[in-house]
């Protein structure tokens, strides 16, 4: 393992494995070909042409919100999505942008419509080095079981803000108070775009640091994570460089965060590949 | 003017206008098709043939150099390059490979071969805030006189590495001591392709912090700064936001601290274009 294939695997997309999902003359996700083919059956809903998909159901997000949901049912029965999550995320050509329609989370993916996740390092001063809190993920998850996480990590639901999804996030899954979490600074954000078997993942994660008092202990309430060790982040750094154990995108968070504390040094030979590797184009 | 005008500014290359500079089978650099054709003229050392320039000059990199320094005498004369800086910078299709021959600086954009620089951001704690140290170009530099600059910036002339580059400049620029100039962390890099009058700017820059002492007081030796003040961050991300009076890729290293030090928040509605534009891959 390397740096550099860490942001390679998240970056495996190949703009020739997939066709635009287009909405109101805007591109709104990627599709990969079979999936694009899937949607074919649902004319009223999509319009499968060629080099492109259009999203031709009308009226508001509601409305069209109720017709891609039906189509969603049907993939789940068909099994190109794997199930519901019920949880939805906003589909937006940009962010800001007014929503076009909220698409169930398990669907995400299938119709590579960018999601927006919060992610959080937290770290503790250890003299003149560093610790950063790690969670371990539950087996159970069905993204990423087992693997290392941020303390703290979590998508953007439909209608949530950035800073109210880290609170709820922080809160759930370690148990940080408000008042502590309020201290967090915004400080950038680690974009990848990843085929997987589902279809593409296109996400974008707005960055936190919160320094933790030497005595705060996180605990997770929602059994998302089994544990949480405090490491030396020298040695988070390597375990990303020589292993898998961080879930694939978290590798990629503590990479930016390993740079941007001035614990990467510019010797490394992949170190403008990490510095310059961590964000994409916002096409 | 916006944050994003400044990127955009700064990443205005078109891939349309430019073919590339193959050296042993590999792109050393972007030739703007006007400056392309102007090399076809020197056939024993260029082959200018359709959608590509390639270097056919052979020897080690001492013979390449004065067989390209011949050509850039030619490029003088005929004020296809402005004149030499006789300061060298090395070429090679990837930071840390051979250099496959040195060029005089000013002939870079004319040949569009990727340049490597160090910024430094020199910075004071104020409280909660930060303040941030701007030097003032001089009105005799070529390259955009009298706007603002970092506290220390300078390109990595051939045969000096990062570190070195950033202790002479530090010396040179601010008389930084160097007991002061190593605790500089680097943080990162912000790189940039640019179309300028002379042809293409392919820039990595190498950014480093600093925090200064609060009673240090840079001062300029090398004449190329007439006078450095202490600005509030916050003003300084105003100025950046508002005007041009920073140097072209200093707004990218300000935009690029600010982000790092949560002085931009995630409300801001280009937040998402700065955390995303500051880099481009390495192609």
């Amino acid at each position: 393992m390397s740096f550099a294939d860490h942001i390679r695997a998240c970056n495996n997309f190949e703009r020739a494995r997939v066709v635009p999902l287009v909405a109101g003359g805007r591109r709104v996700g990627w599709l990969r070909r079979d999936n694009a083919a899937a949607l074919a059956r649902f004319p009223r809903v999509f319009a499968v042409e060629g080099e492109q998909a259009c999203l031709v159901a009308v009226g508001d997000a509601d409305a069209v919100s109720a017709a891609v949901d039906e189509v969603v049912d049907a993939l789940v029965a068909q099994n190109h999505v794997p199930k519901w999550r019920n949880e939805t995320f906003d589909v937006m050509p940009r962010w800001g942008d007014q929503p076009v329609f909220r698409l169930d989370r398990g669907a995400v993916p299938f119709f590579g419509t960018r999601a927006y996740g919060v992610h959080l390092n937290g770290y503790c001063r250890d003299g003149d080095g560093m610790r950063l809190w790690v969670g371990r993920r539950a087996p159970d998850k069905r993204v990423a079981p087992d693997k290392l996480d941020n303390i703290v990590a979590g998508g953007i639901g439909n209608g949530h803000g950035i800073a109210a999804t880290l609170f709820k996030e922080a809160e759930e899954e370690a148990a940080i108070p408000a008042a502590l979490v309020e201290r967090a600074l915004p400080v950038g954000a680690v974009s990848y775009r990843m085929e997987t078997e589902l279809g593409i993942r296109d996400d974008v994660l707005f960055v936190y640091d919160l320094e933790l008092p030497a005595d705060f202990v996180p605990q997770n309430r929602d059994g998302e994570i089994v544990d949480f060790a405090l490491m030396h982040a020298d040695s988070a750094i390597e375990r990303v460089r020589d292993t898998a154990d961080f879930k694939f995108n978290v590798n990629l968070v503590i990479l930016n965060f390993a740079l941007r504390h001035g614990l990467l040094g510019v010797d490394d030979p992949e170190y403008l590949e990490v510095a310059s590797g961590l964000h994409r184009p916002l096409d």
